[in-house]
């Protein structure tokens, strides 16, 4: 990434590496109308393939190592299309011919990049509209990320596009990094080029160049995985992460999508796409505690409310939520691999490994995500016995070593692949490898192929000597097996799988929730019938709850919040003197139908409680959740109303019942 | 390691790389005399470095790739003393003269190594113990890890060391690494060497050879850590784990300790040693939860309730807990580098950031491990400012992107660095750096001396480029810079140095309780003089906890239940209807102390409802303490005494009063 001053002529304006973007709200945008996606038809769809595209770089520098030198230099290593530098400034830059202005540009443009001091960017963008460009993608700094000033400008540049209909991405970002077609449209150091551009299924978009330069590079370099595209979205003034979801949601090269966003442009339209696709989506919310909201911003909103809020939502559509870029990258990794598990699939893991110390902490920390140790078939257990010596009957975790000495590490790691493949109490199989030193070695191929086979997701752990260990990582993403450096990674990535949030089925949720609740259900053969109704309802998908209609006792709680992010919400949670203590609250996005308010019950940590406790009675889930749903109504119903809280709802004979209310009116934050 | 079939005579026994230990109980080691460290002695004590010391190897070889070759070969690469190869089949191995047995070697020997067949291993001990041999390290394996016939043979070893009073190390295990003297006990490939045996101020005890091995090599050429003593203990018959650690804790070299345990011989000796030092102890104890333990083996014990009694125990003995191996080494890495952070040290960081993103994700991080942003003084915002963009006030995280591009990221890091470490508000630094691809060059040395002479922990994220990554990690260790691969370890090590449990003091847990406890306080004089009287006592450390002497409502639970391994115990929890569904139950090893229990009570989850809330009264914590106390004395009073459960204890206006209590003798199960 270059160094340098701010520069006012064309050659490139350096605040583009500016990372930080601040939390922007647009609340404006919700009624936005969707426009098509011109930006993308001009750089992202096949037919750019089929003819000989064109993109302009405004800003082009000849001045080596400039953001303005980079963007051509990048596109020159990859793009196949046709490259117009333009400035005024030159007559010629890395071989190619240079115009004075987009206007000066012979072919049609299907694409601008502009790298241009920020006070010039509107006039740049009206001459693009003029020359019909129908996208510009904008990776100058200097814009509302720094002011009232730059918020101006940007507020100028987003006119012109409201007026003329042009498409922005951006400002102050990075661009795009395409590793299938090896488009790199951005500043990011050529360096990336080295460090290999590893194809893969996996998409991000970020809310923060560091994802789309930096990260990338660590990612690519240490073998970690392979991309399929990072958008790094900046400003976001036009082109938002909707936009760039609902494209990747449609683009055949990606398997799972990761986020990293500070603000949501409108969350309800992403929950509304997330939940239309079967498309693993993973996000990393920045700024969701106390302490990083305030690292974002500071704003007047309930903060630590609104990360549960924000956490809520995403489960409530079934996203994946991370806390950390490499878990990002790690979730997306195992998600991109295994983006859909066999439905009958629960959670039980073979563990297959050449150290039992190892094998323990597995088990530990499997416990810990919920999973179990596999009890294997008395099968599994003679097949293994046969590569183990007699002193030593195989169990799980397979302490493969003794074996190993015996038989060599190949036949053993092979026989062990499909023994446990072949039992049906193995759900998934987590292998354990180490490279260097000592002749530990393992057919990669063959155990990816076994596994694949049985369709059971193989995770794999790996230590050793680091030459090796990194070669190891390489030959373990050609063959599609997830890799981790570090055990508990690799667990929670296998407890992700297992347990990700599966959210609401597409085109349901609002419409037919009376027929996905079956109630007063009175013999065996009424419950088989309902559950196969139910089944031919979710069509092989979600997951169906028998509950019985008694009734407990218990304190709980309940209420609806406005978040200026998110809007109408709904809570609910452990109630009494164990509230704020124990902190069990949970969070929806109103209106919410039963199958929502069911669901975030569900996430509550105390829910083993409600199904009858020590003697209590269960709650009836269907009647709290009703309130729920009714809590949610009434708030979007009457706008008026800024938060409800019903605390207590005491259970009693299962029977939630609001013993205090209150209601808090908006008038007087309105007046304020 | 050397792959083979075992072998009936001299030439390696090569069950020796069977990792897995099998989890041992010896409760009749409790009462065992303490002797003297003469194993010890004959290696590890300085005297051994002042005169030409002699290890026999016992069962040496000259085929290349065998244990009782590579053991000869790791001698010759760093031990100085004189080495004896023994073995009635060679004249010379690897050009050293062979001996046909112990008893024909010309020097006393200080040490010998054994690697021969296991049912050959209790002669040899015979002969060694003949010449007077002090300490034998017994590599071999097949005794009590292969069954009955193993178990026997190490009996008969374990005898004739009780009779002779000589020490056995081992069997079945990988002997001792010795980073700064370079002495390599072991039959770990050779491969170690090439990977830069980084002497560094870390000890590991390991009941596995994976640690003393292959995750050895692995740290070692992934530059994480640099270590002194790895000690891999496998059966431990003899020298075991509180032998080691009592060396460890006198031994210079040494800063911290890090233990892989599957089984204690003896934790309340465990217990008393760590409380007896200063020296930071981390232990990843395997098998812990219901999974695991089953996992380690099979026994009738209460194991996930074993689990958290040792965790109880490790908390209540100042132990720090990990819960896998990069985590057990990370831990140690932090805490060997800041053994002592100053006392008045508080939880408020200052991060140093070249990325927005990253600068929010590690305050949303930092937020769920107990850890704030610092608020920069004036003076510290007024000196960030001279090296930052007008338009971009400094704040924390402090951005320091614009300030690079304005000044270079060397004369930023370095003023950021100084204004922060000035500032009486930061406990300490958290520094993101980027190696690779674009120039963001930091003056390493110069940012670890600024920490350190203010006595400010510094730690560091690093992402990159492979190669420059690694470049970058190795000079940050040999600045004393930890340094971390992702944010959430990071960020997990820094919340573990400012929360780590501080344990009873040594020598005052079983004698003062009544003078560290004072009630009746009227008058803040009054206060502030027993609040004096109490850091005498204290002698500065410790911390003291003041509450107020009134009542409130609520239920708990309180037992005592007595551990196949760690004997009466003492347990205290939520209690009532939540009792189970949130488990939220600490535990304590009886007889407690008044300070225990407090500690005890302390790390309930919901301690924070004990000081009064909502309106209840706050828990008499004395007296509940009180009832914790006895309860423990109780129970080991009478030995008939299985298991008392007091649940509910009901808090009435603050005084827990039993409503319900179940007592379970021990007869029925002595009858089984």
């Amino acid at each position: 990434m270059p160094k340098g001053t701010n520069q006012a002529m064309y050659g490139g304006d350096t605040h583009l590496e500016k990372y930080r973007i601040r939390l922007q709200l647009h609340p404006g945008r919700r009624s936005h109308e969707f426009r098509p996606y011109r930006l993308f038809n001009c750089f992202c769809n096949n037919s750019f393939n089929s003819r000989k595209s064109c993109i302009a770089v405004v800003g082009a520098t000849a001045s080596k190592g400039k953001g303005g030198n980079i963007i051509v230099s990048n596109l020159k290593k990859g793009y196949s299309g046709k490259i117009y530098p333009v400035n005024p400034g030159y007559k010629e830059i890395e071989g190619l011919p240079c115009y004075p202005s987009v206007a000066d540009v012979p072919d049609p443009v299907d694409l601008a990049i502009v790298f241009v001091a920020a006070h010039m960017v509107p006039g740049v963008i009206e001459d693009c509209a003029k020359r019909n460009i129908p996208g510009v993608m904008i990776q100058s700094a200097g814009f509302s990320e720094t002011g009232t000033k730059g918020e101006a400008l940007q507020q100028k540049a987003k006119q012109i596009a409201d007026k003329t209909g042009i498409r922005l991405w951006g400002p102050n970002c990075m661009g795009l990094v395409d590793a299938g077609r090896r488009y790199v449209f951005s500043t990011v150091t050529p360096a990336i080029w080295e460090t290999g551009l590893t194809c893969g299924n996996v998409s991000l978009i970020a809310q923060s160049g560091m994802l789309a330069g930096a990260f990338l590079i660590d990612l690519m370099s240490h073998g970690t995985m392979g991309i399929s595209k990072v958008c790094s979205i900046g400003n976001k003034m036009d082109v938002d992460e909707n936009d760039l979801l609902a494209y990747l949601i449609g683009d055949p090269d990606t398997a799972a999508i990761g986020l990293y966003l500070e603000s949501f442009t409108d969350c309800r339209r992403f929950m509304a796409l997330s939940r239309g696709t079967t498309k693993p989506i993973v996000i990393l919310n920045g700024g969701k505690t106390a302490g990083g909201a305030a690292a974002a911003v500071s704003h007047t909103a309930s903060l630590s409310a609104s990360g549960a809020l924000v956490s809520g939502a995403m489960a409530q559509a079934g996203i994946v939520e991370a806390n950390d870029f490499y878990q990002l990258a790690d979730y997306c990794k195992t998600l991109g691999m295994y983006p859909d598990i066999p439905p009958e699939s629960r959670n039980r893991v073979a563990v297959l490994t050449y150290t039992g110390a190892a094998g323990i902490v597995s088990a530990d920390i499997m416990d810990t995500h919920g999973l179990v140790l596999s009890q294997f078939s008395a099968a599994t257990l003679e097949e293994l016995q046969t590569v183990f010596p007699e002193w030593m009957p195989p169990s799980n975790p397979v302490d493969m070593w003794p074996g190993i000495i015996l038989n060599g590490s190949k036949k053993v790691y092979g026989k062990a692949m499909e023994a446990v493949c072949a039992d049906p109490g193995v759900d998934a199989v987590f292998v354990h490898c180490f490279a260097g030193g000592f002749s530990l070695e393992t057919d990669l191929e063959m155990m990816a192929k076994t596994a694949r086979k049985a369709g059971k997701p193989l995770f794999c752990w790996i230590s050793g000597e680091r030459e090796r260990v990194h070669q190891f990582q390489e030959t373990a993403q050609q063959h599609g097996i997830p890799v981790f450096r570090e055990i508990m990674r690799a667990v929670e990535c296998m407890g992700m799988l297992f347990h990700r949030p599966k959210g609401i089925l597409p085109g349901i949720a609002h419409k037919t929730e009376s027929n996905l609740v079956r109630l007063g259900i009175g013999s065996e053969q009424g419950l088989e019938k309902e559950v196969e109704s139910l089944q031919q309802t979710l069509q092989g998908r979600g997951s169906i709850l028998i509950q019985k209609q008694v009734q407990g006792k218990m304190e709980l709680m309940a209420g609806f919040v406005k978040d200026p992010r998110l809007g109408p919400c709904v809570m609910c949670g452990l109630g009494g003197i164990f509230a704020e203590a124990l902190n069990d609250t949970v969070f929806g996005l109103a209106p919410l139908t039963l199958t929502d308010a069911l669901h975030m019950i569900d996430r509550l940590k105390c829910r083993d409680m409600l199904d009858g406790y020590r003697g209590c009675d269960p709650v009836d889930k269907s009647a709290l959740g009703s309130i729920l749903v009714t809590l949610g109504n009434l708030g979007c119903a009457y706008p008026d109303i800024q938060e409800i809280d019903i605390n207590p709802l005491i259970i009693h004979k299962g029977v939630p019942v609001a013993v205090d209310g209150l209601v808090v009116l908006a008038q007087r934050m309105e007046s304020k």
